[in-house]
């Protein structure tokens, strides 16, 4: 492992992964699957078990994840969120995260920011298909939300829930955009612009289906 | 199911679903199926059947549409319509809604539209293939546009059909870019802009390709 | 006047107004203002007063509004609308319109819409500042809300408030997305975009800042 | 002049222009006075007159077309086309030119189509605000329409009017989509999607506000 | 078939074709075959049988192709050129049509134009693969290039062709940007503004890839 | 003042303030004064201060900013800033906020960030122009970083400096895409691009030039 | 061979190759393979195998690339990169070229650049892996880096490492982006806004996945 | 003045000029002036005068250019290039660098790029305005082109000379999109994608209107 300081890294020629971000950032180094082969994945996440984990795999496919864990017993394949994970923080700590969803089509998204704070050590609570088109389904369960230390909101179609969310609780909102809707939606881009204009002042937003990013900033708020 | 004054809804954790908007709102929560699998179909339509209907599935695939109608034999797959629907109401009433496009391919979400009024207890005028290259067709049929109470009219290409029939009716036109066409179609978005601009001033515009919205929307103004 | 049929037309060689477009359709053509002459506007302003009217310029501004009013001593300027209007229709009938917004500088939007639906013959409820980031303040207002045949919603920022309006109505709701907003506001593609996806199904849009359509949909809607 | 072969040219340092590009292609080299200062735009309408003509500043302001008319007092300035002609082609020879408008402000884009036109010795019909709101004006000139070998379409807002005239005659239309509108229009950018996407096989485009060139195809066309 | 003075069609329900299109506009209906099933495709293409012809399929699939030959043995199949024509005019008539590609990837639509064009009684030159990386090519074909009546350039990546064809010959210029391309071609998008911008004022532009519109406007600039 | 259980407004017509949303979400209502009149604003900042405050008006005027101190002397005007502020929260509590920008021209953004989370009772650490190009600048701040609990990052140009900082710390990161910047920038586009698709996993992001939400998020981060 | 002047070119209908581009410019013209047949392909290859190489095929499949080396057997397949090279320049001189990835999946992109530098006889120093995540990675090989000539930088998701490169070397560097993204990265817009908008001034840009024109830049720039 | 190793720079607070950028990388620091107030302007001027120049202003006003040199005589004010130059390098070294426009209009960003590398100690060959329309004015001067080590090629409208000029000479060129044009040009959107897509492959790109980056990146390549 070459070091500098304390910033220390692996040398693979096609990566250089860290395994000890962890420990320098609070949150993994985690592996993007798209674009890499099996081969690189499986070096890759075998080099960031040197690290005091958690290890993260994101947006596996099924047959890589299988692969994975026939390799590694001891990381899980978690399907709906498209993650495997390995050496997780088994203790939870810090204030309650909760992740909230408009959809059943959101969940994927939900549920990788979900398991992503699990695994760093945060107790979450779930609250999906509250979407605004029936908003007393969201105002029945104010009294969960306003116990979060931050509320993750993962929405497509008009992300409009975010603004709402928003404006209901005292904490901060890590909106995430999704790719669920048609049309005018672009793929996302129609909810992204929604919740970055939120006229809520306590939203900041992260990429289009990027649930990994928001279970890491909520993980760091409420540490 | 769980109540907060007069609204309710079902809790099965990965939706929320609202059998009696019907009643709340005068048209029922349909279910935007991309996205869902097939058991969390199955689950919110048997869940929605409690309330009084129309139950209305959207973006059916003819395998889940299938097992939908096998379960609930009631209900009835409408292919090029991409819907399933049970419970519809019979009686039709209000004024006629007529359905308009410019050409054939725009079909299915005119079907969408067309089958989601009749669902809701409207009677549908059909006018297909009537764009603005040979004018004359929209021409002859002048009389019966002259009879309804709303026109939706569902156009791809560059959608100049909206503004023509918004300029020969005395009823609101609801506008259904179609993503029918190609290069600086850029998939609807064309025809979209074409009709958001429009110089006829009782034209208004739905999504892409929502044929469901159009017939809501235009069941609502006919009542 | 050139007539074919019941369709007649002035001819001034630069415009061609058709002064009876009331009788025709259910609502007058306007005058855009913008872009015209200030001869231009008065002359045609003049001639659209030989038929019913109401006679309405929109987009006008004070200098403009000013000659109008001095040369037309029976047309009335709203200024906060950008509207001058002849011959509005006197007698309040239909259904009420309700007129909502997100924020207070959607006010003129808001008004042009309002004014453009009494000299059309409707009775106007107006709601202002009934964003999202406060919903209580929209929810304090939801009997007034229950009684509109219809609902035009003018908002900026993110345009969350449609989908939500939508949701708890039983009518038609008319979104207006407003230039009101800055940075990835695109002076309005924001909240247009939303209001596109809205989840609520009784939604349909008109352009950015469209405030006269709005009000010229929704008392056909009411009629 | 420079010359090599039968191509020839000036070289002011500053500019390179072409007196004799109307022998070698049948129309003119225009000086485009945007972002040129009064002495660059005076010199190089000196150096082209040295040509056959005719000699054309487009886009010009009135104080620039003042000091060029002072100077060439030949020229004449077109204040509505905002163009200074020198040495137009006097002869009308060719088929006929119509050029069509949607509305009045579109008038300064039509302008100064078919001065250009007439400019290259073509006849020209005028027919303005003609817009698909009131169909039936357009359809009351129809027979002046089919005489034309060509028709010059300007329309802003949504543009239809190009497909609907393509629909109607027998010979190429050339459509300018105009900057007139606002919102959702992207100063032209909705039009010109329309005009792109038309179903009416006959219709080509030109830039946004560019009467110039549809005058130059149009009298090339009609040659 | 139904008429309305000289302006006919037939009803299919689905669709309504205008056979004597040929007739009133000097050419085809043509049959856009995305978005209609096979049986759509056949019913529609007898029926415009009974027209002068020619017919033209567009857009059509190998498969769709053969079926359509199988049943009307009189009709070809082109196949780079994704047509299937029936009728076409046998005699060449009007100036001849340039046809000039930037690359060898541009073959279709390319063909698209030509075959149309000669389907419609023109004679056709076809110059391909002189894009502007090797402009010494198109330079040795400049004595057939100034031949042409009109010259018809397709081209994708940049698609500066257009410009430069435009700035070397005395005819109008249709410019055709394709999808040939890759990053930020976005599809067609780059070379379509490219053309939509050209500093040569004889050159007006069709949609990406169109093909069929470039070979009308072409037939009929050269009559 | 309406109240609805704990959550009260004022009704003002024009406006419908929440005086005590610092109470209810602990930050305040932010008078966002672009589109309003000067009456307007001095009117919904007398209301605000009837609750605890701080009682912000953002993006105002020199000349607005003149009248509110004028009239409300215990208000103070931040230039740079452009805000006007009364009631701020005196005592100093909570983590430490770090706010960076990448260049001179982000101050203004900056400094409504700084101030809003001085004005919510955080202590602020300020480091300016240590852009990437010299990043030596930034590098040699590390340690001062390292004490923050969150970090607010007011980059224009390609906004790269969210992501190295966001690889640099152990905390949340949010970044504020600055307007500075021209041509491909499309003011502020390209930052908000970079800083959403961000590798460093710790970093969301809030609209182009919105100090203000920047500073409300840090301040509930480290309360 | 076709002639005019030294410039020189091959017709064969479908294609006009130039063999000696090589000569005329530095450089070789490169087979672009997407939406050429494969006997287009082997026909050009065989063409331009008269010139002085190197024959370049960039972005081909696996089985053209195949049938290529087939029949040609000097010639190499480099699957990564998807180039099939013959004749390339044996003789390394001039500076060296560095090639930078961000990450993992950036290879291919990164290989395409490398491999076209060697044919055309630079040495390369390949470092893979350093995104700005963990700038400790990059700042481990600055010594390296600064031997370098020229760099190119190929970079995804944010593409912010090629202003910080641009910001620690003394030579031009060359910024590639690539396609490795999701979401708001729209396949490469955002790292291409990126470094259109760098700070460093030494960072001029290619296309999105563009690697062959990186490595014929800086294999010029190197000479 | 802060250092860490060889890396400098000093500390204003608003700014933290680096006066030995020029030792360290080849080229200076540039003080973009919009944005700043000119007391900021002054002082790092002041500041940057230090290192061994050139110190370098650009985008600067008439007002603070005055204010500049009379403050620092021995500076020079260059009005068409917007510069303001201080101890530029006097000996001119390396390859020339031609420097070509389309227009005449682009002359600002053209002697901006030029004035650039002359103070960076190259040799400049300018010729300007000869864009495609004329294209034999551009082969007229193929002998000078041919000399040159680089080429920048400023070009508005729809940027074609890029890549013609691409075609024609053996070394690197870099291509600056500008501003000039309209309509569908969006400000140099239009030539800057021309430009990414160009077939030729010798061709980067830099920023619209960014003459600077461009005089920078040939002063580096021609060295």
């Amino acid at each position: 492992m070459k070091t500098r300081g304390k910033h220390s890294f692996k040398d693979l020629g096609f990566a250089k992964p860290e395994p000890h971000r962890m420990s320098r950032q609070g949150f993994p180094e985690a592996i993007y699957c798209p674009g890499k082969t099996d081969a690189q994945i499986l070096s890759i996440f075998e080099n960031l078990l040197e690290g005091p984990g958690p290890v993260i795999a994101t947006r596996i496919t099924p047959e890589t994840a299988k692969a994975l864990v026939m390799k590694f017993p001891t990381s899980r394949h978690y399907s709906t969120a498209r993650l495997v994970i390995a050496k997780p923080v088994k203790k939870k700590t810090g204030k309650r995260v909760g992740v909230v969803t408009g959809g059943t089509a959101d969940l994927p998204v939900a549920e990788e920011a979900a398991i992503t704070a699990e695994s760093l050590g945060r107790d979450v609570m779930r609250l999906y298909d509250v979407g605004v088109a029936g908003i007393h389904r969201l105002m029945a369960h104010q009294p969960e939300l306003s116990k979060a230390g931050v509320v993750i909101v993962c929405a497509g179609m008009e992300g409009a829930l975010a603004s709402v969310v928003g404006g209901l609780v005292a904490c901060p909102v890590i909106a995430v955009p999704t790719s669920v809707g048609y049309g005018a939606h672009f793929e996302g881009l129609a909810p992204l612009l929604t919740m970055m204009n939120s006229c809520a002042s306590n939203v900041s937003v992260v990429n289009i289906d990027n649930g990994f990013s928001a279970g890491v900033v909520a993980s760091l708020i409420t540490k």
